[in-house]
């Protein structure tokens, strides 16, 4: 029997990503293709660089997208900086930390795990220590926003270790870049990457990436080449960031128009209002779900903005709280990773699904299925809290 | 200032791709989005998985999408399959197998290069002779449709050598899938990988991708872990092939839209008339090139029917009727890569780009610039030649 075709439900997107997408960039994917080499189109990279520079806060002149989701991202910022036998000093406190890890193991280098709790942040005490007593340190890898707990790592004394001691700072900012603000040449980070479907709200397929010249020139000086001949820098930048706009790989056009407009809107905002925005949406969601009982994972303090991981009570049912938020109301949130599976809950409030009728509808979800479940007595009590961070008057 | 909306310049994409991409497919691409665990995107990723199964005429469990361009397919067949010190067998005819042969390098294998001048095929007995005097070979990596040169590579006898040698067969089907048959299943194809940019006309972005059962457990049998997390098969089982969903990186949500739908497309048209039309329009455009003096690179029986590859006499300024096609007629063709630049051109006759009007439009364009630049005195020739192929009474 031939397909039909495909009408997805109604969803709003609370989850840790992807996130919602404005109509402008839906409509910028269904522009007509340009090949990879036209004029027009190597334009269009070079508004998407400049757009990025602007996200990233940094003029690097190497700052693309890769072509692949953040995950390819994190594995480019790897393999093009480690080199067998070489030292990396990874901070764990989440899935995506373990995943770092992981990879620079899989291109033969040493990852020196500096673990923390999930949920707790890596202290920058621990990483000095770790530099003082490990031999030559190739880079430090550290996560920005841990989706998989909600925890905001302060970057700042971490950046300073890295220049004090020589070594390279590699940054995961696929969840915090476009929420937060990612202070690359300000920090000093040399290896930045994120991924589209997060704050930018732009569908998933590309890793927004820089690198400073001082991470360029490591990569130009390897002894070996790039494991990955994909994801080889060196390489990308003839097509990208060099001029010469060799052919390396078709460069996933649709997606690029997407990239471009969905930074526009990014621009158009402004950076400063845009944080301002995911601050505050984030801070009335919590204020809503601690009066359910849901309280924050990470350290008052070290709560991301964009993701809200809260801890389930024992006594409700975390799995069919989440399928009856989708099929009732057509809401998605996420469940916990690893070891924190069926624990915890993600709410993403990330580009544009971090708006307050978002949060209002999540948390007058959640209290009428909190309500039928005899969890909840008092309808009301969390989108009063959320209210009164807006300001709003409340009898 | 602020940029402004992206609108693209007109095109005619007859280039090696990105093809020309139907209406529908655009649409799909428009639709709003999904989580990537929700179970309705859980659902259209078994609808890819089935409709791949048709046109790379297997019945492999393992066929999905990898998340990233038809080089990135490249890469995970070989890093998938190669260990350190693993003997692959390379067809080296063009671009595109030295660089399989390149990415064996890079994960420490050794590549044997089976070599034969850009233009032609590799011929079975070279391979033969290879294995037989290699020592234990783990694969025969070959290029199905060299887009390079427009060489249509014969599988059949490699296949056979491969199951007479017990080795692995793995083929590049980027330029030929959808196109020209690929019969994964009665040739006894290991690997197979493509792209959807060009004979499935989907924008570029996913590289669909099979495995046969040999080939997964070869995977499953490696003494190393794969040296990619981002394309390791083992893992990315887990998400797509084996029914437990485990999340693995971010799916390309938008473009899986997308493919869905440009494969119901080949569906709908059905594998033997789409192989029909690029046959006969493939034809048709050589017979109209030939009256204007260009000759196909590869000998007669190796022609690609969606690729033609013809050299550019030394007296037509290659460079400036490219430019020319593309500025005054909004068309674009190919050029050269490495040792063929400024020597050929390449006209792809792709998926949606593969009709009899775009044959037309095309030699009716050459046809005024050859005429105008006073290399063509007879309007019409190549016009009517074409014709005659299309069953046209032509005066």
């Amino acid at each position: 029997m031939p397909l039909k075709n495909f009408i997805p439900p109604r969803r709003l997107l609370l989850g840790p990503g992807p996130s919602m997408v404005h109509q402008r960039v839906l409509r910028a994917l269904s522009t007509s293709l340009l090949g990879h080499l036209d004029p027009a189109f190597l334009a269009l990279m070079d508004d998407i660089q400049a757009l990025l520079r602007i996200v990233f806060q940094t003029k690097n002149r190497f700052t693309i997208a890769v072509s692949g989701t953040g995950s390819a991202g994190m594995e480019a910022s790897i393999v093009n900086i480690v080199e067998p036998g070489d030292t990396v000093i990874v901070g764990v406190n989440g899935l995506f930390g373990t995943r770092l890890g992981s990879m620079v193991e899989r291109c033969g280098g040493k990852a020196i795990h500096v673990e923390a709790p999930w949920g707790q942040i890596i202290e920058a005490e621990t990483i000095e220590a770790t530099l003082r007593r490990s031999g030559p340190v190739k880079a430090v890898a550290i996560v920005h926003g841990e989706t998989s707990t909600g925890a905001w790592q302060p970057l700042e004394p971490i950046a300073k270790l890295c220049r004090e001691h020589d070594t390279l700072f590699v940054v995961d900012a696929v969840t915090s870049l476009g929420g937060v603000p990612v202070e690359v040449d300000r920090l000093g980070i040399d290896v930045c990457y994120s991924a589209t479907q997060k704050c930018l709200s732009c569908p998933p397929g590309l890793s927004p990436f820089t690198l400073s010249d001082r991470a360029m020139a490591t990569i130009r000086a390897r002894r070996l080449p790039c494991q990955s001949w994909y994801l080889d820098m060196a390489l990308i930048a003839n097509y990208w960031a060099d001029g010469s706009r060799a052919y390396h790989h078709t460069a996933p056009i649709s997606m690029l128009y997407a990239l471009r407009e969905a930074l526009r809107l990014v621009e158009e905002e402004g950076l400063p209002a845009r944080f301002a925005r995911h601050r505050r949406n984030g801070e009335a969601l919590i204020a809503g779900l601690v009066e359910l009982g849901l309280l924050p994972l990470p350290p008052v303090g070290h709560q991301l903005p964009m993701l809200t991981c809260v801890t389930v009570p024992p006594h409700i049912p975390e799995a069919k709280i989440r399928a009856d938020l989708l099929s009732i109301y057509g809401i998605e949130i996420g469940g916990g990773l690893g070891p924190l599976k069926g624990k915890v809950w993600r709410i993403g409030l990330m580009g544009e699904s971090s708006t307050e009728a978002h949060v209002l509808t999540l948390l007058n979800a959640l209290e009428d299925l909190f309500i039928r479940g005899g969890w909840l007595s008092t309808p009301g009590i969390a989108l009063r809290a959320a209210a009164r961070i807006y300001g709003r008057t409340t009898s």
